[in-house]
């Protein structure tokens, strides 16, 4: 066992390719040996786009969505303030995917996570003030958090901090499972909880 | 659909990383919003390790190996020249699970796949003639390709070449299961397949 494979280049390389989600020590081996093998094809081609996204990434300091700009397209794209919506998600891959199905012209804040006592996290891990401070430009704020425990706790605490304010304040409803995670819903389910939002 | 998920640079990442095996379009943007999250523990480092592999990695000109010099760590130790033992195995992965396994200080020859008629891939394809080259330096030849048809119809065309070299040949036979691949194998059975193996 431990005996590198090929050299400490190719190992490190092994290791931090295993700590991909969705990859481990041995299919992170296997993919090394698919880039070796394609090295002019992927392997050349990946290290460059990851140089070039290290440099170009950016957090958008008003949404929290991740894109090469700050403010981000969605934010300064003055057509998505048309609509009024603001999907409240909590991570940057439920913004995607909801961008993925079309739901129209809207804009987002991505919290970052919800409220879990146990680990720790409270409202100030979150971009709840930051949510709180930008609401009032909406006139609607929909909450698309997942339909978990704490997901919904998180829902509960963002409708209160946002009870005097007079805005609306809605959830996606319809065709969200229970305990599922907006990110591996299909558009279809997606678009229809967005048609049958529900008043909080 | 098809919308960019956070710009060019981001978008062109995601498509390459979802190239890797073990990974799809879904599991790309994942990893890449990890990636993104991780940006110094994990991006920045990975980005820098995939520049340096791409400039280090070498194919051995002598056995197929995968590693930072050729001929490679394995073929330029001459205590694993002392067993005489030359394994053949179809795939650098397959070398590396022989290694990881520690099976002691042998030799490899990486053919670069199996013989396949249907696909194209005749003896040309693969480094059958190095094989054949080097085998005198070597007592025993084992086989170690996998038990599928293509491999065993290359097990013997490799046979029928060296029938007349006077040279040992054997093949890994006890513990492999019939159509298994040896890279999804635990070091024990590996090890048990080297001991047992048989003549062809
Ligand atoms: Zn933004
Ligand atoms: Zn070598």
């Amino acid at each position: 066992m431990s005996q590198a494979s090929g050299g400490p280049e190719i190992e490190q390389l092994i290791q931090l390719l295993s700590r991909l989600p969705g990859l481990g020590p041995r299919s992170g081996r296997r993919a090394v040996l698919h880039l070796i093998k394609k090295k002019e094809q992927l392997m050349i081609p990946l290290a460059a786009a990851l140089d070039r996204a290290v440099a170009a990434v950016k957090v958008c300091e008003t949404c929290g969505n991740i894109d090469t700009v700050s403010p981000c397209t969605i934010c300064s794209d003055p057509r998505r303030g048309e609509s009024g919506l603001l999907i409240v998600v909590e991570d940057v891959a439920d913004l995607w995917a909801l961008e993925r199905a079309g739901i129209g012209a809207v804009r987002y804040h991505v919290l970052g996570g919800v409220l879990s006592p146990l680990d720790g996290i409270g409202p100030d891990d979150l971009s709840i003030n930051q949510l709180v401070g930008r609401a009032s430009d909406y006139k609607e704020i929909v909450i698309g958090v997942n339909a978990t425990v704490e997901g919904q706790t998180t829902a509960h605490y963002i409708t209160d901090r946002l009870a005097d304010s007079g805005i609306a304040i809605t959830r996606l409803a319809h065709g969200v499972p229970v305990g599922g995670e907006l990110d591996y819903l299909d558009e279809g389910t997606l678009s229809q909880a967005l048609k049958a939002r529900t008043k909080f």
